[in-house]
């Protein structure tokens, strides 16, 4: 029931992603009385589709904490709890983004072995796509926190990337070693130190995440937030100049209507609702959020993030990288040189995340 | 003779500049046998033009540790100590960033009331342009350096942009009092309390910048590096997919014909040339640095950027503000009620900046 268009959008979208998935099943949580006859709509739809009627829903305004405390009924929470009780293999939401991930916080609880869940999506770059996390979670990160990021972008881009073995790199100011700040070169070190199947890239910069360097992007919350939206804040003024281009004169009006295909083609590379849905990471279970601008076509987008990371059952796959890390002990070594080195705080978030796992 | 294209990109970019602002004089400091031949080709340029002679050059690789030892007859130190005994009112140079800016600092000094200097610089938005900064000299801030860089920016934006009152924005991950950390609050509770004819509008968020939601944007060197680089690859990228469209078809190369002119004034307006000369803001004079790769055209505009701020007396007005909030004692009350609140890391920064200015 959450986003601007819903419920319209979430039942298209679902029909959308059956053509593609054949083998979905779905269960909407919400009003019948709306679900119901939209339904009417997608004839191969309906007989994959259970409805769970609620009256409640967390509203855009809604505080976290007064969902967490006054919406257990919500359709939000509802579909939380399929997934926690094994009844489905992901939940998808337009709705209030911050509800959300306090509701998922607390009914998935976080993965063995991960301080912190972090928000993931997909970015575009000249090369195709790229994974980006975390794009607003955590405002301050250590060193830990930035390499489970690492672990947990890694899992994430061979389950919807489908790739072998993704290249992956710590956003800093510079690409040297000693650029940047005491958490970065700590989580480089472990990085560089883990005895894990990653390839860490080393650091890149602010240019390299559309670039396509690499296909992982690591960062914290503050800075993950930011590139993320001055990406899209650029991309909309670039649009606006070219739209102001071609109708600037009557040559490049008739310039427009000849080259209008192409101009559709590539907007269409540049379209945030390919990328919709973006994942709460880190938790025992599967919670994406869509835009919730969201249409059918986007919010279908954020139906098949959920599929492939169900398939290629990506918390499997972080808990037990995270686990073969902490039982191999490459901890030990960094946190000792690290501290010698004058890097407390983020030996302490290390050894913290060693007593997590333990 | 810093750069890709010097001293020729110098020599042509002071003869732009004595077109725009016919008053000006310039000394070149550099190789006369290189500098000479290059007057010949600007009979009006060269009778405003003297030679100081120098074989010493900072080469674009060299540690600024390096240069500020084994470069003090360099054409970069002795340009910024003609700056520093007023025979110049300003150094523009495309050379070395890290060596520019330590020399810079050691010739210069901060400003009284100043910590550290930042580097800001001018962003294309939807409504011109905007002023931001730290682009990266400071990878960790304070919130008093950030509240300096806020005093900073505004003079700056005065100065460049021609502004009565500038609005300043603190960039964050949301536009509510409660995002962010713990610096940025305090930041923006002293720019809310201070006595200062400052426009503070706020928080801000990534898409604000090119948005032009403001005319100042305030931020941490490792979140401004990594901003504008994200935009200036953006940027990169949608061109890219233009290129790309334009080529697809006949009908759309045919399209791109006819709107050749358009298309030249759009990337005009993305054009970094244009926005070309970023200050190491809060020194003791005048240091302008050109991208490395400036042609004629970008160089004049860095030498734009350094006599606009010359004639607008940048630094005194720094000075100003900084005395006038200093004597006012109006850090005294935030300090008390952010180390109540446990803010305690800003508060003493702060009474850092205060014992300084003193």
């Amino acid at each position: 029931m959450g986003g601007d268009h819903a419920p319209q959008s979430v039942v298209g979208g679902a029909a959308l992603a059956l053509d593609r998935f054949p083998s979905l099943s779905f269960t909407l949580f919400g009003d019948a009385a709306q679900l119901e006859p939209l339904l009417l709509d997608y004839p191969r739809l309906a007989p994959r589709c259970t409805i769970t009627h609620t009256d409640v829903r967390v509203a855009a305004g809604d505080k976290p904490s007064t969902a967490l405390r006054q919406a257990k009924n919500s359709s939000m929470r509802l579909a939380l709890d399929a997934v926690q009780e094994g009844r489905a293999f992901g939940a998808v939401s337009a709705g209030n983004t911050g509800a959300l991930m306090a509701m998922a916080k607390i009914v998935f609880k976080t993965l063995p072995g991960i301080n912190r869940p972090a928000i993931v999506a997909l970015m575009p770059t000249l090369k195709g796509e790229c994974v980006m996390l975390d794009l607003g979670a955590n405002v301050e990160c250590g060193a830990s926190d930035l390499f489970q990021f690492a672990v947990m972008g890694d899992a994430f881009a061979r389950a919807v990337l489908g790739l072998e073995k993704p290249r992956i790199g710590l956003l800093n100011v510079g690409s040297e070693e000693v650029k940047g700040h005491d958490e970065l070169k700590a989580a480089a070190q472990m990085l560089r130190c883990a005895d894990l199947p990653l390839h860490f890239h080393g650091f890149i910069e602010g240019d390299d995440i559309t670039k396509g360097s690499v296909d992982v992007v690591v960062t914290d919350g503050f800075t993950g937030n930011v590139a993320l939206k001055t990406l899209e804040g650029t991309a909309r003024m670039i649009v606006k100049y070219l739209s102001d281009a071609f109708r600037s004169s009557a040559r490049a009006k008739a310039g427009y209507l000849l080259s209008r295909g192409a101009m559709a083609r590539m907007k269409e590379r540049l379209d945030p609702r390919r990328h919709n849905g973006a994942m709460f990471v880190g938790l025992n279970g599967i919670a994406i959020k869509s835009h919730g601008s969201a249409d059918t076509y986007s919010f279908s987008n954020a139906i098949a993030v959920a599929v492939e990371l169900a398939m290629h059952d990506i918390n499997r796959r972080i808990t037990d990288e995270m686990q073969h890390f902490l039982a191999a002990g490459t901890a030990a070594k960094p946190v000792v040189e690290l501290a010698a080195a004058g890097v407390s705080e983020s030996a302490s978030t290390l050894s913290g995340a060693v007593v997590t796992g333990a």
